[in-house]
């Protein structure tokens, strides 16, 4: 198992950074530059590049969608209560995977087979049909009609949850995957203000 | 709010990144190297330098901790279902925030204030005490007691769960934030194992 192509790139990779590993070592803790991003766990997205982070300035918390669940929220506040940071950003992105199927359609996908389904540009269908589980159907997979709007209304959930103080600002942008530039989305950032 | 010095930093950064992305644009959704990694939402930990990837190549999943909690799951199964991943890794780390308290703990400061906490290098307390919630008395902060238990017991989680198909190896690694180094947890990875 531990002979895989990608499992054997992943560790030499790992050489390679730790022999320039430097003196980061001696980074501490809580972030240094005091802040949080959430964004998606999409491939193309780099947070450190498009944010120009370093090692050891901000959480970074990603997951399918970028959406403030409960466990994104979890997370924050955790980073803001015990690790200190002050502002946080949900970022989006366009030709997000999460904009291509509804919970009913992967539930429905899932109860079929476990295995990867093809995708014609339109409909999902499952290649093998071997029977899978019917776990998929009680799951909430927080898809996305429309960027704007989920970011919106994820900077909102997370505005009004009772454990996130109204002193934290709470930016919403749709990171484009087409140019790399983050756009902000004023009803986001609005409904993210700082408490009055 | 739109000038903080964060927002400030993090729009600029951006402009440098969009001026540099070059053909970064072209990417498909779906992650070239087909694999994903769970890890810690960490500042000091960076997935594509310590990891050796490039845009475009892997789902990263980060949460406090890099637990396999119910969305880190919803994450991995959309990578697999959807988006094809065939390969995980859940990498935990050593000097880990979450090695630092207990649900207890944190659910008690949050019911105090909400406002971030001291913390002397023992004990946790609140400089404040304006009144928080008790909500977070009800959530399970996925604490961590020994990195090596946590990342078995996720890969485990994640091995066993009716929507994971025995067919996807899941590696269990430990990053050593003083070196930068992967060291993986053989106890794991033998729980991660192609089912038979």
């Amino acid at each position: 198992m531990t002979d895989s192509q990608i499992y054997r790139e992943v560790t030499a990779a790992n050489e390679t950074y730790v022999a320039g590993f430097g003196d980061k070592g001696a980074l501490a803790l809580p972030p240094a530059r005091g802040f949080a991003i959430l964004t998606c766990m999409d491939a193309r997205l780099d947070p450190a590049k498009y944010a120009g982070l370093s090692e050891g300035d901000a959480h970074v918390i990603r997951n399918a969608g970028g959406r403030a669940s409960d466990d994104a929220i979890r997370s924050l506040v955790i980073s803001h209560k015990l690790l200190g940071t002050r502002e946080w950003f949900v970022i989006h992105h366009t030709d997000c995977g999460m904009e291509l199927f509804t919970s009913e359609i992967i539930g429905d996908l899932l109860t079929e087979d476990l295995s990867t389904a093809g995708f014609d540009g339109k409909t999902w269908s499952n290649p093998e049909k071997k029977g899978g589980s019917v776990a998929g159907q009680y799951i909430n997979w927080l898809t996305i009609r429309d960027q704007a709007e989920s970011v919106t209304h994820d900077v909102r959930r997370i505005r009004s949850h009772p454990l996130v103080p109204g002193s934290i600002p709470v930016y919403g942008f749709i990171y484009d995957v087409r140019s790399g530039r983050l756009i902000e989305v004023p009803a986001a950032t609005d409904a993210g203000r700082i408490a009055a």
